[in-house]
């Protein structure tokens, strides 16, 4: 039992996340950030990579008053639970996710996270251990389906993306392509890590929609 | 005054040319083929970087025996003139670019370029040697215009691309984005090298057209 997987992410024509320096970039406009304030809002959980939070600090609240009010009538808490896969517990303790709106924050650590960060981060969020150096996606997934997140949306950095895609945990790419190149070797893509080396392995992806959106292209995958 | 430059690549969803072991992979099919081919059959020169050329050992003909019937019909080389930007003369004697299909082949070096491979490649290749240890790609641009080469395909790899895109030398940008996964921080994306850092600096493309092809999703774009 796992939840069900959306990865959502902006990149550039040349398929980067943002530049070498991994400095967040405007790939969309406001039509695509209505857009993934959506997909937020019907989510149960949203989920990032340390590199991410270290970056970019967001927030990963939903925006739009009118979403957060119909997730109250709902029964629903305001936002998705907030959750930031951080094997070494590298969370700066006053990162916007801890305190920007209600709600409650996970921050997923592996069993070799330093006592003394964890210490430092438990009054802020709820902390779950699993894999030895490396958090365990696999279990997670299981974990977060077991508290009840039932719809997850990931969205990034390129390194737990390529975890999630590579431990076969997604069910859903959406990617808006932007109309710039970034270019460089050392910035980050939608898939880093390893990468597959065999034919065999690499993930298929079934092609649900496709179409223009402000200057770039939305399209959405499913992975088979 | 240089030549109309169209960039043409493959990439998998998450933006890759190849795994990280630079082994080329089946990203399109054969519809995207004959498109390839079609355009190239329409341009004066295709040029490629040597690393492809190592990694994929390309001959860069012209498939089509209509096509090439039609290019002799108009007065017009059977294949484009085939150019491989190999700064220090790496192209191997008997690589396949050099000996397959009729007409004539072109070598960009540069000054820092080893006498002996110099020697060896001279028998198969027109050589022409810009820029101290790399090669000058404006220049190369300007000596290509002036051999009448008005439009020129650029087929790879991510270095190159990327070359030509931060030098401003890229008109249109034509990409298939296959349904597939490759994965990795090190596998080559179609705009590499050193990569934009500030906002500013990022080439700004627009979108003329975007539809699914075979189980992909064709993108062009113009350089603004």
């Amino acid at each position: 039992m796992r939840p069900y997987v959306i990865v959502n992410v902006a990149v550039s024509a040349d398929g980067k996340l943002s530049t070498r320096e991994r400095r967040q970039v405007k790939i969309s406009g406001n039509v695509d950030f209505d857009r993934v304030d959506e997909i937020k809002a019907g989510c149960d959980g949203i989920m990032v990579g340390i590199g991410t939070v270290l970056a970019d600090d967001p927030s990963l609240t939903v925006k739009s008053p009118e979403r957060i009010a119909e997730r109250v009538k709902q029964g629903r808490p305001e936002h998705p639970v907030r959750i930031v896969v951080d094997s070494q517990a590298r969370t700066p303790p006053d990162a916007k996710i801890l305190h920007k709106g209600s709600g409650k924050r996970i921050i997923v650590i592996a069993e070799s996270a330093p006592s003394e960060r964890i210490t430092a981060l438990a009054p802020h969020a709820e902390l779950i251990k699993t894999g030895m150096s490396q958090v365990d996606l696999k279990d997670l997934m299981h974990k977060l389906a077991e508290t009840g997140i039932k719809k997850l949306m990931v969205e990034g950095g390129g390194t737990l993306i390529w975890g999630m895609i590579s431990a076969g945990l997604v069910d859903e790419l959406i990617m808006f392509v932007g109309n710039i190149i970034i270019g460089g070797e050392d910035a980050p893509t939608l898939a880093d890590g390893l990468g597959f080396i065999h034919e065999s392995d690499f993930p298929v992806l079934e092609l649900t929609s496709v179409s223009p959106m402000e200057k770039g292209v939305l399209i959405h995958w499913k992975v088979k």
